[in-house]
């Protein structure tokens, strides 16, 4: 009898979205509108409680998070220093229950950045997983 | 009467991929699938042609592709270098005719890395947008 190890507690969803950070909010707002020609391109929204301005650019399946700094402690500074003309910062994942996943993941060696879920920019609750135990990226888990 | 810029003579369409260059692939892979219990996590196949190993991971509306370095001269060799533990590499959109694509992009001061596109990974013809005049994102256009 072969053993199958189901995965426990918690389910991993849909790529909820890539968020690129970007130096110039309005001109990589109007690189997707005009140029590339995406069916929806969100207004610049600013987030004082994330440290940042987002632009969502809808793609049909998926969706791409514009991130611009707001205030003098955004947490994309650092990366903006590093990525003069912006980056992929990082990914987001939807998951259906994101406290069992921190707390699974956490016994399996993978870090979060916070000890517990915080509520993200869409008004559910998030974690950011630690780069260095997800081969260099920055996942974000989102309660779907 | 408002004038109303109809986007030309091509659409962007939906997020195929988002492509992550990994240093130890079996490692990247082994996450995916038991650690983080993605639905579907394929064998690694090598693609000689591009100089890359893939292997995808469905996220069900979209897919994460992990790429390992394939030969001496494989094209992802410099970002491994400068990203030790890997990171994201680049994102994939799909859209309905990537020649027209390319020709409009190129009349809007857009620079394609080739001059016309060649067949990808997946078989279908694709051409990677440069990062300079995409917001510091590699951009990948696939044809749907």
């Amino acid at each position: 009898m072969e053993l199958v190890q189901e995965h426990p507690v918690w389910k991993l969803g849909r790529l909820n979205h890539v968020a690129i950070a970007v130096p110039d909010l309005e001109k990589s707002r109007n690189f997707y509108k005009n140029v590339m020609g995406a069916e929806s391109v969100s207004e610049a929204v600013p987030q004082p409680e994330h440290g940042v301005y987002t632009v969502f650019v809808s793609l049909g399946n998926t969706k791409i998070e514009l991130l611009g700094e707001y205030g003098d402690n955004s947490p994309i500074k650092n990366f903006l220093e590093k990525n003069k003309t912006g980056g992929i910062h990082h990914v987001c994942i939807e998951v259906d229950n994101v406290s069992s996943a921190v707390q699974d993941l956490t016994k399996r060696g993978i870090r979060s950045l916070d000890p517990k879920p915080k509520i993200g920019a869409h008004g559910k609750p998030v974690v950011f997983l630690h780069p260095k135990d997800c081969g260099g990226v920055l996942l974000e888990l989102e309660q779907a």
